[in-house]
């Protein structure tokens, strides 16, 4: 607390400015946590007198995600009847970068985890592509001594070329300065690092997290920087992976969502944009940092991560139980939805999945999908309201800080995980089955996932991308490729914490709810049945499908991912950078 | 909000009185929380000009549990090296209940959940037999149309002898109200009640939740009151089963906890040391408010509720695999720890399992022991964290909102639990083994439960009972009796929530690590045994043994608990009373 205090004078304390009775920590359920968010600018306690811009594009959870930019062509898309704004990313956009860019000459990169070497090397690539390498540096902020120092030193980020420095000269010479280390991180040394910034100096992150953390604590960003975010709907890995791929096929890459927190300098929406187009986003859509830390933590939490994992070692048992061998229960029940399920939703949509059965096929994955609803959406409102108002967030950070004490486990040496293992080694991709139990299943929890995002206000466009989109494009073909480990745990902790914490609780619910009345006779129910069927998130998502990047996501089985190796050896250290 | 808002009046805001900045929320973790918990009182924000009595005795979950009273007889006793105070109670010292009760006319008792019929017929019978019939009446306070209505009126609570009433009126009246609503419906209409309080009456609580819920609405007591808790170590049921046998043998009982949070007239730990004579408590002894809703909330997530759970629920399916029949998998997780090795820890205290056992039996439980004591901690610590920091009550809080559209589901109608009642049906008590596997597992998970207790500073009376003591002679004969959903489920909403949110947590960490970590051939770990095997816990238990009430909690198979119907049917129905 010490070193904190000292510099809590940077941040705006809320506290300080509040009237007296305005300072009560709002209670949350579902309606508390809208009057929350609404009264979370603390102008707006006083008349809405001071409004400002960004103040009105931080609130809305339930705002459009229109946006324009004199630098960019942006395009609009109609999903499921709502008009949104998407910019789509390309090589050809490059040239752009030089006026988006105005006035910046040091990128800072802090942080060497998942996004930090992905980001930063395929900024550097892409300045270089824009022949902006003179007028534009990227710069990697870490501790020396650190391993990822050296990591950082291999990708050719180096001390002696000024490209590699200590993490708080970084952030104090950054005109850009994007904070990419650990939310754990984030949460102990955000004052530092507010302190240490140039005025004028926009500050980038890949998460809202930190929104989170200091609407937790009580504080707002100080005023005289921009706040923005460039948040990829998958690991750094990925970014970095199709980025290069990119380089011969246009248009490959991650999805990416924006937003525009405080936008003091007048062109913080052009810097968001041009960051996001230098990553090599294919398309990029409007939220807010709320909007986006809200969804984003909850869906990995639901069909994401956790939703998966506990579905998984649900269907696993309950298929030996009924009599299959080991490595049958595992085709039928991982390699099933990591496979012709997931490819399928991918490429056409989960109705598409259904659709793609016979008769009996059909009638088993409605009931599969009648019992599975219900106990999947009971989980999806408990995690939403958890993280809407603020539980989670402040769960992860005292998690992070017991790390030292009590660090994450393994979750893949289970026997059931080793069964995987052979399994994946004698893979024939066309013999894996449509099993539609699984499928009835792990549909009932991406629809319950979704329902509850859009009953909370969020757009399609992210919806689509944090529910479903980000699951199949992004984080299934990992566990695919080598198990639920190299999905879950090249992750963020946020994720990782909220997958060992969540998943669990599908799969109790699952197996005491929906399993019991499907084995008591429990039929389709029609009117999730009709539903399903007529559901807007498939129009919405057929929109999406052609703005899918053109090249999937291909996993190697037999190394490491590369960027972040740190990462993907699942250690489990102190969250300080 | 609207009714609530109008009299918040009623309720100290503690943002009024806070000067700019003191009002930030604190960010809990381990350190945190203590910090948090000594800066709670506004008083001391101002040097400790203002630190009442009250406000000591409230704060300290680290202080001494010892307590003097000028009307009963206090005992000291030594527990571990530490000195505390106990009050032992009986049908002897009924006598003193005029006294201890001076000036109140009317003890009112709202709410006919689980505590409610307990409580309230035993202190009418205790002053009857007290011979007080005639200057004190009991009064319960319901909402009329409500089966409770009719079910306290054949309890014998009647509106025409002026003993039953409406909620509201009951507490105007009241100069000593019991409130035993729900957990949710106190967090709703706390303002309401206690507007409707007459000034110098006693607010009597059996639970310190609702204090948790106005930490976290910032909120404190208003000051002409009394605010005590006597909390029974068990549930309504047992209260009133065993007080019933106590008529014919002395001593028999629910050990119960006190604390006095606010002492406006001077005689506050007199009227909850009655109130605890008249409820039977074999022995009282000290606590406070926050202590005892951390331990409480806490301790039934873990070993008592959540823990037990999530152990058997992992032992019957490794059981399973490595081959025994369903029934033997059952008789070798469920029965033997509801069996004998209840009934071992509840006489002779944890070691005794252990000594008990021959040398090969010794070795299988020191090693389940030491696989499993780890990643027990792990959850173990993050449920004390979660409940301290508040995370946990606003959890609960926002769930009992949901429970219209969302109620909880069964537990207890799974292969398994129905596997359990053939089992059960052709039990042979004798016949139950001893497993050590199992018995080194739930060991360790009390060890964790209690350990953490410890670390976080609360007393060693307080540890015994709400680790151990509540789970071997309270909760566990209900799941002999009749499963885990009878034990469970004729709990609180909050403690049927936390045992759905934390067993499977336990059963995945076992899985994951502890099994796994077994099955690799990991060994006794020598440091931990050691450890086990010195523990200051065995002498506190010991003396704890002395203290134990003189009969066992006897559950019938084949009848409903008794009192508090409504509750055993496990109904959810919105929490408002």
């Amino acid at each position: 607390m010490g070193g904190r205090k000292g510099v809590l004078g940077q941040v705006r304390s809320k506290a300080a400015k509040v009237a007296a009775g305005v300072g009560r920590t709002p209670k949350c359920d579902a309606r508390k946590a809208k009057v929350a968010s609404r009264t979370w600018g603390v102008q707006e306690q006083r008349g809405r007198r001071h409004l400002s811009l960004s103040t009105l594009v931080s609130r809305g959870v339930g705002e459009s995600g229109e946006f324009t930019s004199t630098i960019f062509d942006v395009e609009d898309v109609s999903l499921a009847g709502s008009k949104e704004s998407i910019l789509r990313g390309g090589r050809d956009k490059f040239g752009l970068l030089a006026k988006a860019f105005e006035g910046i000459k040091t990128i800072g990169v802090c942080g060497w985890g998942s996004q930090g070497p992905a980001q930063a090397q395929n900024i550097r690539d892409s300045i270089e592509a824009a022949g902006l390498s003179g007028d534009v540096k990227v710069k990697i902020g870490l501790r020396k001594g650190r391993p990822s120092w050296e990591e950082a030193t291999a990708c050719g980020f180096t001390e002696e070329s000024g490209t590699l420095g200590e993490t708080f000269d970084v952030v104090a010479e950054s005109d850009l300065l994007l904070l990419l280390i650990s939310d754990g991180a984030q949460a102990s040394l955000y004052p530092r690092v507010l302190a240490a910034m140039k005025p004028g100096a926009t500050l980038g992150l890949s998460h809202g997290f930190l929104l989170g953390v200091m609407k937790n604590d009580g504080v707002d960003f100080r005023d005289d920087i921009n706040v923005v975010l460039v948040a990829p709907k998958g690991m750094g890995p990925s970014v970095r992976r199709l980025y290069e791929q990119g380089k011969s096929v246009n248009g490959s890459g991650i999805n990416a969502s924006f937003a525009v927190h405080q936008d003091y300098t007048g062109n913080a929406t052009e810097i968001a944009l041009g960051w996001s187009i230098a990553l090599g986003s294919p398309f990029t859509f409007r939220t807010t940092l709320e909007s986006e830390y809200k969804s984003d933590i909850y869906g990995e939490r639901c069909c994401i991560l956790g939703g998966v994992h506990g579905i998984v070692e649900s269907l696993f048992r309950r298929y030996e139980a009924q009599g299959m061998s080991p490595e049958d229960a595992f085709i039928n029940s991982v390699e099933s939805i990591t496979g012709p399920i997931n490819s399928i939703i991918s490429k056409r949509g989960m109705k598409a999945v259904y659709e793609e059965l016979d008769g009996e096929g059909k009638e088993i994955f409605m009931k599969a999908y009648s019992a599975s609803f219900g106990p999947s959406m009971d989980i999806c409102y408990e995690i939403y309201e958890d993280v809407a108002c603020g539980n989670e967030i402040k769960s992860v950070v005292n998690a992070t800080n017991r790390f030292d004490r009590f660090p994450m486990g393994t979750i893949d040496q289970t026997r059931m995980w080793k069964v995987g293992e052979e399994v994946r080694a004698k893979r024939v991709e066309e013999d894996i089955p449509l099993n539609p139990f699984t499928a009835g299943v792990y549909v009932a929890n991406m629809m319950a996932t979704l329902t509850t995002l859009r009953e909370k206000g969020h757009n399609w466009s992210e919806i689509c991308n944090e529910s479903i989109i980000e699951a199949v494009d992004s984080l299934n073909p990992y566990m695919h490729a080598r198990g639920v480990a190299f999905m879950v745990d090249n992750c963020s902790f946020t994720a990782r914490l909220g997958t060992r914490k969540w998943g669990p609780r599908f799969d109790y619910n699952l197996v005491q709810q929906a399993y019991v009345a499907i084995d008591n006779g429990a039929g389709v129910n029609d009117e999730l049945k009709q539903e399903f069927l007529n559901h807007d998130v498939h129009s919405a998502l057929a929109v999406c499908a052609e703005l899918r990047p053109s090249v999937d996501i291909s996993v190697s089985t037999d190394e490491a991912v590369g960027a972040g190796k740190a990462r993907t050896q699942y250690k489990s250290s102190k969250a300080n950078a």
